[in-house]
């Protein structure tokens, strides 16, 4: 650090050189700028050495530019929401938010696909669409802060995901920003793309902004469903509940829905919401199907002859609208429920075999007993999305680090049964040491060659899904 | 050259270490093998400095690694039906077939799935699957001859395109060969891939040998439709045909095939195979739909009105297996029939978007009498493919000379309306200096750094796709 340098090593010419791209608001390194995007909503805390808020595209891009130029890491950041550590600038640098560039920019009915910038938030979209009679599927837990940007970066599910794929089945084409601040276009945003070249769109899907920006996309939207059919099944166990899912999956029935929650969750949302649960459940399921009407009737009675089949305890239909909003209510008020138990929460996320999820229900209960840590479950079960919460105090640093160690067994139990160390909420920094587990050396150097491409002196997001022995030297110096 | 050095650069300790790897009966050099193995479908000539064909699977790595190392031009080839030069070694260097590696490794007909390796026809795993009811739906015009590994790395489309999408649509994943001779999985052959992680499947269909080499493939395959209902359809101007197949496009129903073939055609057919073709016939449409059964007839009268609603002059519907398999024997026997014509053919391959379809019919007989050329046409017309025939006598230079200037004029007129300059041919050596007509710079740039992140020292298919400026500088020297 020399004399010219401000804080975070950048010096006041180049806080200038960015003042000049963003606007000088835009551009904040005061202490409490930095502090206030040093985390996401994983348990990392990095400083940025400069916050940037760019108002449009091309300013994102003349960002992108110069950080290439001088050789700074840039970090993207949508909402914050990410939970592995993805939107946290841990080498400092430029973090920068998309939040301006928010625009829904072109809805066209007849092709039902929308353009969207990149930080438009989930919900508005979907708020947009609505009135329209139609929808978004992906719909991650987080999507009233989320960003487009965030989901596509993440390549997010969320509860629909069982029948309806998760957000890389919704992207039909994007504009990126590349390393040196050039846009191009991908899939059917370019027109000749769509014919016979290769897919340029796939590799962008849950590259976690490590290998170019996605600065617009083109999305898929589809129609709102005519009617639903809502149900809660109670379980006296949790096991019973995880053989009723796989058998309804075998059965071939695709709910729209199909989400666990475990004793201790039902417990910690009755206290919080006061809804009616039955006291003493050890388990429910939330089933929703969805369709025209007349056939979900008999997909019902099938999925009542499976759960009773299983051992359900009971079965409750969600008879009016707003039965139906108090069961997904419930269901998305989990992590504000579960802060009455412990202060903070490491959401896990891993994902198996659908034949697999009992058994991998029963291993992350053995793993929180052994490790004498608290692990709520619920899951997406459907798709075999597992989302075990493990709580702690931050004041405790043990039990913090017992909660690192049954991660680490939960992913263990994963990748033994097939399954994969993250479902939908990246790699990020959380997972990184983990990546050699699931991947091999072969895997891992393929993965790093499309990085050196694309980002050859590594500016995006660095440190991020690939170890550290595979990620590129970048060769200016900050500042 | 030195003293050292054999044929085509490669000296004879090079030739050594090929053969210690493939076999010495499988490693070739001599004059006539060279010669074989100079060209493809295309009207591009170059010799290799030598020919392998390895037995399986890791001698191709092997063979990869020995040219990564050396720095040889190493050019894969499947079965010579490239149309664009794709498979010819313009650089020298190893000229690898892929015809022994040519195992149908397994079947999955729960899973409805085939494991293939890369030199297996098309044709054979067809054969392979009816029996069981299945069929891989691309169906290349090359069909008997060409590979798996080929119809991949250029995306092939082919008949049944309009109804069961394209080669890239039927790939759940590959094993690769990286430049460096490592093997890698991805998609579903890799599990973990599967979930979250960044589609790398998609960058490898259309990069026609150029990023990696396709080793092993798992398709996903279809059951054989119940019942088929297939018609020609004769008009007295090509525009008019046209404009039925728009229409029917436009009113929601989906043939399995929807092909136009123009008089030329229609009278080289009927001198060649003797079907009883109406004499006069100004084009013809061959429509095929295919399905459970029952809900055909319906479709089947929709066609029939819109087509004498476009101004048809008769119809005729195939009234047993017999007649279907011959209308199917005529449109595949398009090449052979026009040799009678002139010698030698230049099969183009541009796509417009299904609107300007006519339009674009009519454009290519417009350029066709502009520069004196005779051209054929015919054309995927469902899916807005077309492939003009450019007839020519290789003796004579000068018509040659202006196919090439009518070529260059279609692919100008495709684009003008949307379209692009190659549908499922590929942009082989043919096409690379209009690369620049369809793509921005920055455009180019993105797909030279992938390359350059797959294969750094530019071993893959040299000169293939990407224009000079964007190609690779390969580090080390021939022999």
């Amino acid at each position: 650090m020399n004399s010219q340098q401000g804080l975070g090593g950048f010096s006041p010419q180049s806080l200038k050189a960015l003042s000049a791209i963003v606007g000088q608001g835009f551009c904040r390194s005061q202490p409490i700028d930095l502090e206030l995007y040093s985390y996401d909503s994983s348990p990392f805390i990095h400083y940025p050495s400069v916050v940037v808020i760019p108002g449009c595209v091309e300013e994102m891009a003349a960002v992108v530019s110069l950080c290439r130029r001088h050789g700074w890491p840039l970090t993207c950041r949508g909402a914050g929401t990410s939970l592995s550590g993805g939107a946290v600038a841990n080498r400092g640098g430029v973090l920068m938010s998309t939040a301006r560039v928010n625009r829904l920019v072109e809805m066209d009915l007849l092709e039902e696909t929308v353009l969207v910038e990149c930080g438009l938030v989930n919900l508005e979209l979907q708020k947009a669409l609505a009135p329209f009679g139609y929808m978004f599927p992906p719909d991650p837990a987080s999507q009233k802060a989320s960003t487009l940007g965030g989901n596509i970066a993440e390549n997010a599910g969320g509860i629909k995901g069982v029948k309806y794929g998760i957000t890389k089945h919704h992207v039909l084409g994007l504009e990126l920003i590349l390393d040196d601040g050039t846009l191009v276009r991908t899939g059917a945003l370019k027109k000749g793309f769509e014919f016979n070249s290769p897919d340029l769109t796939g590799i962008f899907l849950a590259s976690e902004g490590t290998l170019a920006l996605v600065a617009r996309a083109l999305l898929k939207i589809t129609p709102l469903p005519k009617s639903y059919k809502t149900v809660s099944v109670v379980f006296d166990s949790l096991l019973k509940s995880g053989q009723a899912v796989s058998a309804i999956i075998a059965e071939g029935i695709i709910p729209t829905a199909l989400e666990i929650m475990d004793r201790r969750l039902i417990a910690a949302l009755e206290d919080y919401l006061r809804l009616g649960f039955p006291a003493g459940a050890e388990a429910m399921l939330l089933i929703e199907l969805d369709g025209l009407g007349p056939e979900l009737d008999s997909q019902l009675a099938k999925i009542k002859d499976i759960c009773f089949g299983s051992g359900a305890a009971s079965l409750e239909e969600a008879e009016t609208p707003e039965d139906r909003e108090k069961l997904w209510l419930a269901r998305r008020s989990g992590n504000g429920a579960l802060g009455r138990i412990k202060p903070s929460t490491i959401v896990q996320d891993v994902t198996v075999p659908i034949v697999h999820l009992s058994k991998m229900l029963s291993l992350v209960q053995e793993v929180a007993d052994r490790h004498g840590v608290i692990i709520v479950q619920m899951a997406h079960a459907g798709d075999g999305n597992l989302h075990p919460h493990l709580l702690f105090d931050p004041a405790d640093g043990q039990e913090y680090l017992r909660c690192l160690k049954a991660s680490a067994e939960i992913f263990a139990a994963a990748l033994k049964v097939g399954g994969t160390i993250t479902g939908e909420h990246g790699i990020g920094l959380e997972k990184v040491t983990f990546m050699t587990d699931e991947f091999t050396v072969a895997e891992l150097d393929f993965m790093a060659s499309i990085k050196s491409g694309l980002d050859p002196t590594g500016i995006f997001n660095p440190d991020k899904i690939l170890p550290q022995k595979w990620q590129p030297h970048r060769t200016a110096k900050h500042g």
